[in-house]
C-alpha cells in the first residue's frame, strides 16, 4: 500500500544528516543470497583530501544502526559517532588522511534498504527487499570507492558489524587493502549473539502495528523497536558499568504515573529502567523496524568460513600487510576470545598483527565511549605504518 | 470480568503437581508494602519424616518459576525440579531429613497469587492483588512452617530467589534457623538483573493480549510471555555453554516455514533459536503472566540494607550458626562477586561460613543443571554439621 508520504521516506531517515552524499553506484546489483537491486546508492560523507599519490585513502565501516556521519565537519557541525576519534590532529587525522565513511546497504540513513522505494514498482521494498548478507554491503561499498576513483585503502577501519564488513571485504577485494583495523568484532556469529538479535527481531515482528512490514510510516512499531534496542543494549554494555553508574538509585520519574499495584506503567521505577527508556526511545523515532530486521539477520549469518575450506583458508585469501585487532575484557556480545581468533588466523595468513584486549568497563559499546583509550592503540599503530 | 473458568484456575495452573498439599495458614495477611490479603493459603510437598527430637528440617525455597514438587515421591513420581539433589541417599537425604519445599506466594502452582479467587470478591485478583516483596514470601512460608509444627529449620536452602527468600526469612525470623545453604543469590538486586527483568515485563505488558492485566484466561498473554522468557533465559545460561551445545547449527525445521525474505517466521533457522522456542513454549502453557510481573518485581525491590542500617547491620540480625555460600564463575545474573559479597557478610555477623566459586560452564542454571557439581559440596557440608 502506498501511502502519500512514500516518496519522502528516504529524505526524513536522512535529514539531520545533511552532509551525507548519496550515489548512485549501479543500476544492476545482484546480491550474494539471491535477488537483486535495480538501483543501487550509498550515503557516504568523505573529510580530508586524497594526496596526489593517492596512498592515504582511511574508509571506515560502520556499526548496525550509524550513519556515515562519523565526526563533524564545515558542512555538518553536528557532532559525528567518532567525533573523537576522527577528525583534524585525532588519531584518524583527516588532515593526513582522505576518510570515507558509508552507510551500509541496508541502513535507513541515506542508501538503499527497504525504506528504500523500488524504481520498478514505485513504492518502498520494505519485505520485498531480497536477502541482505554482511558482504552485499562490503560489496556495495567497494562499487562505491571505485566511483570515487579509490585505488588502493590505505587502513579500512570496522568496529562491530563494520569488522564483519571489512573482513568480507579484505576477503572478497583482497587486492585493495593494505592495513586493516579490527574492534570488537567476530569471523562468525555465536549462538548467544544470534539469540539476543533473534529476541529483538522477534519482539518486532510481533508487535501489531509491525504488521508483517507493511506498517504505515506515520504509525510505524514503536514499541517492538523500542523493546528490541532495550534488548541490544543489555548486551552492549556491561553489568559492572551499570553498578558503578547506576547502581540501585531510583529515577527522578519514580514517583509518577505509577499505577498502584506497584508495576510501572508509564514511567521507571529505577534509573537503570529510565535510562535504557530514553536510549531506545531515541533509537525507535529515527530506525526503521524492517531495516532493523534485515541489518541484524545479516550479522547472525556471518561466517567468514563460507569463503573457503575453512575460516584460516577464507583469512588466508587476504592481501593485509598490517592488522591491528583490538577487543575489550567486559564485551559479551563480541567477546575478546572472538578478537584472539582474528588475530591469530591474520598472523597465520601471514600478516603482522597487533593483537590488544582493553580493560574498558563499558562492553562492546567502549568504542563509543572509551573512545580515549581506543584512540590511543589506533594512533599508535598508524604512526607505525 | 469473571470468566466460565475462574472458579477452576488456581486447579488449572496447579495441575501436573498432584503431590502438592495447599494449606490455608491465615485469613488475615498484611503485606509488607501494603494491602493484605483475605486468604493466605501455600502449596508445599514434603518428604522424609519428622523425628522424635524435631531436629532433621530441612525446608527449601525455590526460585521464581519453580513449584513445590522438588523430586519425585510415591504420591507423585514425575521428576521434580532438584531431582538428583533430594531423595533417599541423596545429597539432601530424604531417609535422615524431613524435607519441605514450599511455593512462593504469589505463584501460580498452587499457592495464593493473582491468578487466586479473591474471597470477598469472588474474582481473581490478577492486578488488585497487593504489592508482593520477598520478605512477603518469607513471612507466608514461617506462617506455613508453624502450621506444621516446624519449631526449628535445621538446614535452609535456597537458590536464586529462593535464596533472596531464604535471606529474609533469616533476618526476620532469627530465631528459626540453625544453618543455611545459599546458591546463585544476593544481597540486592543489581542493575543488569533489574534492566533484563524490567525489559522481560515489558514485553508481556506490550502484548496487547495483556489488556492491563484483564486477559482470559483461555486467551492469554502467549506472546509476551515467552519473549519475556527468552529474554529470561539469555541471562540463566552463558554464552560459552551456548557455543559448546550449539555453535552455528542448522536447526532441524530451518527450511520449513520459512519466508522468502530469510526471515523467520513461525520457524527458526538456528539451533539456538529453536532450542529457546521451544523451552519458552514450554514455560508460555504452564506460567501466567501477572504472576510473574509480580514475582519478577519483587526480585528487583529485595534488598537486605532495607532491613538495618546497612547490609551488614541487617546480615548481623541473623542468628546462623554455620552457611555454605555457593557461586558460579559463568552466572552473568547473579555473578559470583554477589556470592562472595554473601560470605563475607555472613562471617562479619559470625556465621562460620564456606564459600566456593563453582567452574559450571552453564551460569546461573547450574544449580539444575550441573547437580552432580552442587550435590558434592551440598553433601559434604552437610556431612560436617
Amino acid at each position: 500500500m502506498k501511502t502519500s508520504s512514500d516518496k519522502n521516506i528516504v529524505e526524513m531517515f536522512n535529514s539531520g544528516n545533511s552532509s551525507a552524499k548519496t550515489l548512485l553506484v549501479s543500476d544492476a546489483f545482484d546480491m550474494m543470497r539471491g535477488g537483486h537491486l535495480h538501483e543501487l546508492s550509498l550515503a557516504y560523507e568523505t573529510f580530508g583530501k586524497l594526496n596526489k599519490e593517492h596512498n592515504n585513502v582511511v574508509v571506515i565501516f560502520t556499526g548496525l544502526s550509524a550513519s556515515s556521519h562519523v565526526t563533524s565537519s564545515s558542512k555538518n557541525k553536528s557532532p559525528g559517532w567518532w567525533e573523537s576519534m576522527v577528525g583534524s590532529k585525532k588519531a584518524i587525522d583527516t588532515d593526513k588522511y582522505y576518510v570515507i565513511c558509508i552507510n551500509n546497504l541496508g541502513s535507513c540513513f541515506g542508501s538503499t534498504s527497504p525504506v528504500s522505494v523500488n524504481s520498478v514498482t514505485g513504492k518502498p521494498y520494505r519485505l520485498t527487499f531480497p536477502e541482505l548478507a554482511v558482504e552485499d554491503m562490503a560489496n556495495a561499498s567497494h562499487l562505491l570507492l571505485e566511483k570515487l576513483g579509490v585505488s588502493t585503502i590505505n587502513i579500512l577501519i570496522g568496529p562491530s558489524l563494520g569488522g564483519m564488513k571489512a573482513l568480507a571485504y579484505s576477503i572478497i577485494h583482497n587486492k585493495f587493502v593494505k592495513n586493516l583495523i579490527l574492534i570488537s568484532t567476530a569471523t562468525q556469529a555465536l549462538p548467544y549473539a544470534i539469540a539476543l538479535r533473534s529476541l529483538q527481531r522477534e519482539v518486532i515482528r510481533k508487535d501489531p502495528l509491525w504488521n508483517n512490514g507493511f506498517y504505515s510510516y506515520e504509525n510505524p512499531p514503536l514499541n517492538g523497536v523500542r523493546i528490541a534496542r532495550k534488548i541490544g543494549m543489555t548486551s552492549y554494555r556491561s553489568a559492572s558499568e551499570w553498578s558503578q553508574r547506576f547502581g540501585r538509585k531510583k529515577s527522578a520519574d519514580s514517583k509518577l504515573n505509577q499505577n498502584t499495584f506497584g508495576i510501572e506503567n508509564t514511567s521507571f521505577e529505577y534509573e537503570i529502567e529510565s535510562y535504557l527508556e530514553h536510549q531506545a526511545v531515541k533509537f525507535q523515532n529515527i530506525f526503521d523496524a524492517n531495516c532493523y530486521l534485515y541489518l541484524s539477520r545479516a550479522m547472525d549469518w556471518f561466517d567468514v568460513a563460507n569463503h573457503g575450506e575453512s575460516a584460516l583458508d577464507a583469512i588466508s585469501k587476504t592481501n593485509i600487510e598490517r592488522a591491528l585487532v583490538l577487543g575489550v575484557t567486559t564485551d559479551i556480545l563480541f567477546p575478546p576470545q572472538q578478537q584472539k581468533e582474528i588475530a591469530e588466523l591474520l598472523s597465520l595468513a601471514n600478516t603482522k598483527v597487533e593483537y590488544k584486549e582493553l580493560n574498558c568497563i563499558q562492553g562492546h559499546d567502549s568504542f563509543l565511549v572509551d573512545t580515549d583509550t581506543f584512540a590511543k592503540e589506533v594512533k599508535g599503530f598508524i604512526s607505525n605504518l
